[in-house]
């Protein structure tokens, strides 16, 4: 597959996207976050080639999403999530949440995730802003700090910056 | 590229995944969410091929997340997202603001999403059980209604069931 870089994208989601948005980057940090470690056990978990998984391994250390931690005695090395990789949580969570409501609301959700202090389960994630909870028609992007010229331009050219039209189905 | 379905998997995130997990059709309804609603919109910002682009609109259509409004006189049949895409707003807004955090931290956020009836900023999204803020070593995966026996066999043989090892980096 022929790989195309957002890198030099002046927005913070296309490069969050270009680290993590393909299918198996994706599934090794949700199995990250499950306490896997071990590259035998992402390969068995995941069923993805070796080198695929290498690949994708190396590119989450390469960002310092995860930490390759060296092997003990006659041991191998064990991939943890770093901080930043940890930051992470709010979208994974997000994400499997749409799939509960979406895909499995008719026998629900699989796996549930809870405070085990209290047992309770972990809230559906709400945007607010200043504390309050905000809906869509009231949500409008603009520029920031670091938008750059051709940020300003592209956005300039969109017909509209409402986040989105209240039409919409 | 062989694209390996996970649409068998007994796992919100993987089957969510499975429709979204890619970097086109992230940077699409990235898009969407800004107001784009043409082909040749989407097509021009992105920078992506039109058989590309046709084939992820065209998923993200089938899967119900965008619907293809029918073309007025002489124009073009529109993208629209349904309740169903807009819904992913706060996986979005949670992978936005990892990428501000971690990638842009530096010069600021190059878009910023605002209530614009405030001019307040959207909040850093924060994952809260009954209302209350949890941290992570506070959190543990658990079986669900819709675990199958195979989930139920595989998350058996992890080695924790906590969300991440509070030894973590």
């Amino acid at each position: 597959m022929t790989r195309t870089s957002l890198d030099h994208h002046n927005c913070s989601f296309a490069r969050t996207v270009d680290i993590i948005g393909d299918r198996w980057s994706l599934m090794i940090v949700r199995d990250a976050f499950y306490g896997v470690r071990r590259f035998s056990e992402f390969k068995e978990r995941l069923g993805v080639t070796q080198a695929v998984l290498s690949s994708r391994l190396g590119r989450l250390v390469d960002h310092g999403l995860l930490i390759k931690e060296p092997p003990g005695v006659g041991g191998r090395g064990e991939y943890r999530l770093t901080g930043k990789g940890r930051a992470l949580f709010p979208a994974m969570v997000a994400l499997m949440q749409w799939g509960d409501r979406f895909i499995h609301d008719d026998v629900g959700a699989p796996i549930v995730i809870n405070d085990h202090r209290t047992g309770q389960s972990v809230d559906p994630l709400r945007v607010t802003a200043g504390g309050e909870p905000v809906s869509l028609p009231d949500l409008a992007f603009t520029l920031g700090p670091g938008a750059s010229e051709s940020t300003r331009d592209a956005f300039g050219r969109l017909q509209n910056q409402k986040i989105v039209d209240p039409r919409g189905a």
